[in-house]
């Protein structure tokens, strides 16, 4: 199926926080696009990524980085479409790659969630999608009326242990 | 014109961030709509906007809030529309507001943008439009080629001031 | 008995903290009662909650939450009775959730404790019921007495060691 | 009248601080009395303040003070009422004032209000007398309707002005 | 032997820090007590030992604290001789310590050394009496030596382990 | 005559630091060539400037930018020259400029000096062009011996006007 | 009068932050020095200031600085008198030359006070040399006291202010 | 062979990092040579060592350092080559590593890179001696031309786990 979000990893070792994106997305049946790509190391596969995904028509962009994570910025210089960025905490408490994210100039802005969020990421990337997609949208209430009937469950559990 | 981007402004206070979104929404002829509303003291109004809004098709929100800004959480809490978050600095350089924002857990992500960009804030709304929407689209890239003629201008400028 | 503190837990993952605040409650006999609730993912839940124990004659609230932790904001915004937040830490130390939950705006104010210190939050609780209940009082003095003589072994125990 | 709420300040330079305290206190009716004294330079003077208080019936304390802010948690130490404590920001963005009130350890904890907020400190303190006193809590209940009134109104002009 | 040095320890959990000191005060010949004593649980104590242990003639106190650490500061408040504190990692890295020991107002300075730093606290007191009495000065500029000697062998170990 | 530095300013707005650097190179008689281009809004324009200049010999670049500072490690993502990083203080203090400068993964380092420290920035280069060039070695000698001169003038005002 | 106390200044741009150390010197009768050396830029200077001061009687030494500030762990590394750190509040609000000051490694430890606290450092010396000087002792107690006076009227003007 | 680089590490606890260094050295076949010296306990070894390293050709130093990290700064004190820093994590993230490296005022710049990023430095130091080597400067390219490949390998593997 056609990939609507292409998610871009800095480092194969941020895997762990793509996997929560994954497991969201797949979920809400959202085909996804996933590749390891460098802003730094491997800057030109970057922006051709990016360049030819917009053309294919992916819908949303979602750059995973730590350190001072270029990455979504980068991304977000070579297209027109949202691009979210998710900082990973590699040092100080993944502040590095948050503020790197967030604090963008004029012109091109990052959609940041929380560090170490892949799964808000893909939940993010879902309600854009779902603005002009009802399908997509009924899946993410549904996930959302799930959540509810969970931390329904996790008080009854609770309160058992507690009484 | 129907609305197409709400905007939620914590405190009146921070009108001169709103401000900002509002110039960036105007130039790219995006209909909005603007209120102030705070996330505790008026907090049912907050909720009704939300509900009533994404009832009537406003395809993205914005909430600008400052200190513990607990106002775009709320709206995301209210709504399966994406949310833009805008971090206004009040104390501490805004790093309150920023994470106030952006280190939602799961379930309401906040698509946040850099401490007091509101300008950012609007983009991204732009961004987020113009997946579905060609003329925006257009108006977007057009607002990115004026900021490249500009900033060709000012070299110019910068150059002809140093020698 | 009639619970006179009502905890509320953003989630269940953090009730270790909210074992804390448990554990100086019963040994100081307060009735209290505790729920899991989320500001984002149960909204609504949180409002009811707090709305109906206020009428039923909660004295003092709790709210116990991680990253940008609006539980207690919410609380707060939605009773006249005092709220007491302790910030949880999950990531950036806590400062996240420490922020979120004392930076509050004029109107809703949260009486904020330290990182994890679920123990001195059910303290102030019962210090606040305590100012109009003697018997409180009481256990309250009772209980500092006895950290009194606590250090006082401690001391004695380390001197053992070190001499 | 009998004073229910005893500020103390650290420093008369903090005076800004608890003026915004007492406007509230006043709008409220309840009656307060306000001192300077020093953690560190008459720490003798805050002792003596807060044991005679206590005894003299006072009900909720507060201790307004910046930097190294030991006041409030000395008051703490002093006293079985609850003590609300207000961070001044006199350097580092009043963070250094904010984790000293905020970060007591078991036996005495501080109720933290935002930084610079003394409007807030005395509404937690109207909320904890007005568990007990009907007539505090309608009048917490009518500030807070007047303040929806006034975000309304700020609302009304803010449309005027972008309109 | 009389004891020349004060060591207060806010918590007995805090011990380890205090070790440092204790051996190097131990291996400098210079005499010293040690007590438990919180500057809020036991706050009486505290001012009875700093005030006792000043007509003693105690040279040089250390508070070692963590949190909020008011220790220190209190210990300033109740004597004239130079106070030593030691910030201790509890939370956020130990910064709440850090700038409860060092940002004290005028009038009761605090001679901060290092987050978790017991060794360092023990060498300054140390400098501090070596002031006047040459025999310590001398062993404290042997401690230096051999410590010259020390960082001389760890580079040769290191050299030969790297070629 | 023909550029050994070459300058790249994020925004014409931290022109003021980049005079700084300016300065120290003409002291220097460090030719230099400077230009504007945002690692976001232009990317290709610098991508184009570093390959080029890279080609045309430039010895040492500095790329100037606050925010997420994301142009002194795109510059380095182009070349193999050194790259100095000068963080701008737009924002909290110039710390996210700072770590998006510093915190790079391996493959692309920015050798980043002080916030706001064009001047140092320019030093750096000067003293990497120096490790071949005796002309600009001794020139920054020079430099080094008028300062001491300039701190040993500052001291004789200072002691007049204090004695 | 012979100096007893050697306040070495980074920059003469710091002078006002001296000024604080040298009034509260003055007003204590305690003779001292002052000489503006940079730890970087005249770096042999500082040693033989250091080196001179320490045979010549210097009983307490102060190191003034911002930034980076290395200048009193410079001075701690070369004497075995005790060196008195003032941070000062160059950039990032003072927080870089904090950590500077305090965080030294085992062997040169920097009594440290707060952020541009000149008149604490000059409390600290003090206090220091009153260890063996009564009539020094008698005269910071006589300081003190009048503190406690200051505090007093303070309060009293306060309570007309408010009354 | 001669070394071209000259590693100094300020204690021996830090050589991990190192060995992050010395391994990219010995890749790119840069000789270099190693020491540890502290800038505090063992300051003339570290001015000998620069001062002699310097006439003897050295053309990069690097300082690896943690806590009040002097080392690198002491360097760029002592020689006009340029100083790569190195900051250690050892107590709050790093981060007062970071600013000692970083913040240095005008005279002596160290050249920073990220926290523990031991490979970064050596890589620099490669590309400023490959300014005027063109073998090193190839090896430089071929180690980046492998990273590359590597990426590609990297993401092979990942998409074959992901499907």
């Amino acid at each position: 199926m056609k990939p609507r979000v292409m998610i871009l990893l800095g480092s194969s070792s941020d895997f762990s926080i793509a996997k929560k994106a994954i497991d969201i997305l797949e979920t809400l049946c959202i085909p996804y696009d996933i590749k390891v790509a460098s802003a730094h190391r491997t800057h030109e596969k970057v922006k051709k990524i990016v360049t030819e995904s917009t053309k294919n028509g992916i819908e949303v962009f979602m750059g995973i980085a730590g350190l001072s994570a270029h990455l979504p910025g980068i991304m977000a210089a070579n297209t027109h479409k949202p691009v979210v960025g998710v900082p990973v905490d590699v040092k100080v408490g993944g502040l590095d790659a948050l503020y790197a994210s967030v604090q963008m100039p004029f012109g091109a802005p990052v959609a940041t969630v929380g560090i170490d969020r892949g799964d808000n990421g893909a939940l993010l990337a879902a309600q854009i999608i779902g603005i002009h997609d009802e399908e997509v949208r009924k899946r993410v209430s549904s996930m959302r009326s799930s959540f509810f009937e969970k931390v329904n469950k996790d008080e009854s559990k609770l309160l058992e242990k507690v009484n």
